[in-house]
């Protein structure tokens, strides 16, 4: 081979490289598309309401926008600064629950006539001094002070949860109006046209979220806690068959989605909060008046995470292979199995009940069984002669399933009152004779004998970050 | 008495209530403002860094406003649209942490360089058309499906993590370009302008964010995990000699603090999934590389967490009156305070590593009698003989509390693994032979009697509303 053809034999190499290259690349891209188009597709799936939703904002958007196109008195400064605020609202605004957005709206109304009428005080006072050389001063002076003073409160958790946005908005308005002006007539002027325009976007994004195929936050939550309820209790219901039924093995495949639910409700707790602080902006909407007891659902949310923790550890044992003889099984599985199911159909009884909001119909029976077995098992457990001629070590989990499982009792009652309380508070409607379970659960507690698990609330341990 | 002293009367009641009323409704006042008062001087004091933050904020701007009050030629429009810009901008991109501004400030940037060029394309393209009535017209038609389509694209949780600011400002900046001019020339002016301010209050907040006293969200992310180990090994140091001692009543008080400060760590899953993405956009600081191995940190935290899960069961022990005689309790007290003090050496070792960033010296001892602890712990559960003449039912709870603390050495040693992989990312300083430790556990794991806690990664259940 001559040096030109080596030459043309490594040219062909490069390109034949850069051309795989180029060939994986794009294949690569080609996946990465494909890949992010499947789950757009599937989100729009899991919830046709987001594809409502950006048909909504995309409405509102265009909406604002050509009206300030075709007004012609807006573009008096060539720009149609009034039009660029309304539609600024209307984007920062428009949020996928009516809630969330009525809060931003009301926040950012009532925050912008604060800070706008703040300002021309301060504008006011800045002129008296009648210098040209301290007005400056001055107004550094208090825009200084009064962003630092607002920015340090937005550290106050209280205002953090429901007045955050309102708070920003506050200095903006109150920094944007009293920067802007150098005369008293334009700064009035400009706070009146911030004022109309937030409104007019403001009234435009509420009037489209509430009145086109509205997502009510507190609808969202009340199916959230609901569905916690029922997948904690499809967790129980199908506990009490397979576990210690190893040969259940492909059932235990099919029912997989079941089981592993739960797992969502451990770390429930910030979207249940957010959901409720929506929540508490909204007018009253079907089912629900204002000034539903938004709080009692985040109750009863406590109590079914501190539930799904002992869940959490009951899952442990649901794939252990026992080497325990079929004896003790029978003997320990009835109970067991009793006091999962029982407890299954009453949080799946309390689920539907939250659907319907009524008061459950065939829950007491639950209940009551799911103590009488209970009460069962503790005697079971106590009764040394059940024990004699056994391994202890092989009686272990069991014993442990078993004081999980009464552990579990007391959380299920604990929800029932929780749920009886809501159930007062929002007037659900009573379908039958459903006596206060307050009353009647009172003796189960001081009879336990494992150690009552702590129910002290852990939901209020703020995080410094969060 | 006569009429009018009757009415005298009646008045100086009225007068003695509305003052009572009065009185009353100041002292109320009084105290809720005394009370935030308090709470907002408390937030100080737990960290001062709050304050700084706000003079930084207060400083920013005032620095930017009076500069472009300074200014005369940004006042041409005799309002001082780039002021607002650029105040606005300092206003919504200052964040605490520098990771928080410096997403907010590059999504902001950004994405108004991109919205504002594909305005600028739709509107030459609308322009194309010539006629007037159909520009608008196209202008909606592309308002609105662009609009639509990204509002739906903030679903995607992969984008809604990390670039969920930036998309709003997207379709924000095209939807104010591309309807606020009529001409072409009016267009690229004011994309221009929009552009630069944004630049300019993006820069400022950066500066001063960075440059005085700087708050690193992953130093925080990295202090937050350190001090989570160190509360799960105050627990179980605590936890060691505190379980089965009710003499030590008085000493339980004292170490109330240690006991509860586990809770913290049951929901601290949002908050450190905040903070490492926060981190991931921060640069090379201090001890942290860019590309530190954050997603590590999250790993370590799930672990932690469902540690502490097993800790919370525990917890519920801890206060537990027991019946059960001295002889089954010192025979158990021995291994149980040994797994459980060794644990919570292990992890005390490990968050004091942790916060040296070094290798931890004496790690390797305190695993090695935590598991041969275990070891015993196991054995003595079965060896039938230990328990023949004793009460079964008063050694169901130590049982459950040794198969929790012999669940806690599996999860200790899991931490060690993945802070093992942590060191070997980051490049701890190796201050001592620290032999990896995924060698040496492997054994371990064999040889568990109890069933392995399902270690599945539950923190990646999105929840729709988050």
């Amino acid at each position: 081979m001559t040096v030109v053809e080596n030459q043309e034999v490594a040219e062909c190499g490069c390109f034949l490289n850069a051309w795989l290259w180029f060939n994986k690349f794009v294949k690569k891209l080609m996946f990465k598309v494909v890949d992010n188009a499947k789950s757009a597709k599937k989100l729009g799936q899991e919830d046709p309401r987001r594809i409502v939703h950006s048909l909504k904002v995309g409405f509102t958007i265009t909406l604002v926008s050509l009206f300030y196109y075709f007004e012609p008195k807006f573009h008096y400064e060539g720009f149609g600064v009034s039009a660029m605020w309304a539609v600024l609202t209307v984007i920062v605004v428009f949020e996928f629950t009516v809630g969330a957005t009525l809060g931003r709206a009301i926040n950012r109304g009532i925050a912008t006539f604060l800070g706008a009428s703040l300002a021309g005080g301060v504008h006011r006072l800045a002129c008296f001094s009648g210098s040209k050389t301290l007005e400056p001063i001055l107004l550094g002076i208090f825009l200084f002070s009064i962003a630092a003073i607002v920015s340090y409160l937005r550290f106050l958790p209280k205002l953090k949860a429901r007045y955050d946005y309102g708070v920003l908005i506050f200095i903006l308005t109150f920094s944007l109006v009293s920067v802007s002006g150098y005369h008293d007539k334009q700064v009035l002027e400009i706070a009146h046209t911030r004022l109309s325009t937030i409104l007019i976007g403001c009234a435009a994004a509420l009037v489209v979220c509430i009145f086109i195929c509205p997502v009510w936050a507190g609808e969202e939550l009340h199916n959230k806690i609901s569905s916690n309820l029922e997948k904690l209790g499809s967790f129980l219901e199908v506990f009490g068959t397979e576990y210690l039924n190893t040969a259940h093995g492909a059932d235990s495949e099919q029912k997989g989605s079941d089981l592993q639910g739960y797992k969502s409700v451990l770390n429930s707790k910030s979207s249940e909060e957010v959901l409720a602080n929506f929540a508490k902006w909204e007018p009253r909407h079907g089912k629900f008046r204002y000034r539903h007891p938004w709080a009692q659902y985040l109750e009863i949310g406590g109590t079914a995470r501190d539930c799904a923790y002992r869940i959490h550890a009951l899952n442990a044992y649901l794939n252990y292979e026992t080497q325990i003889e079929q004896e003790i099984r029978t003997r320990i599985q009835e109970p067991c199995m009793k006091v999962s199911t029982e407890c299954g159909h009453v949080l799946k009884a309390l689920s539907l009940a939250m659907k319907t909001m009524t008061y459950p119909l065939t829950i007491m029976v639950h209940i009551d069984n799911a103590k009488l077995a209970a009460e069962n098992l503790k005697t079971l457990l106590h009764t040394n002669s059940s024990w004699e001629d056994i391994n202890f070590s092989a009686v272990i989990p069991l014993a442990t399933v078993a004081s999980l499982l009464i552990d579990i009792v007391s959380y299920t009652i604990k929800m029932v009152e929780s749920f009886d309380q809501l159930a007062t508070l929002a007037r659900f409607k009573k379908t039958n004779r459903f006596a206060p379970v307050r009353i009647r659960t009172g003796s189960w507690k001081r009879k336990r004998v494992m150690p009552e698990p702590s129910t002290e609330n852990v939901h209020h341990h703020t995080i410094a970050a969060e």
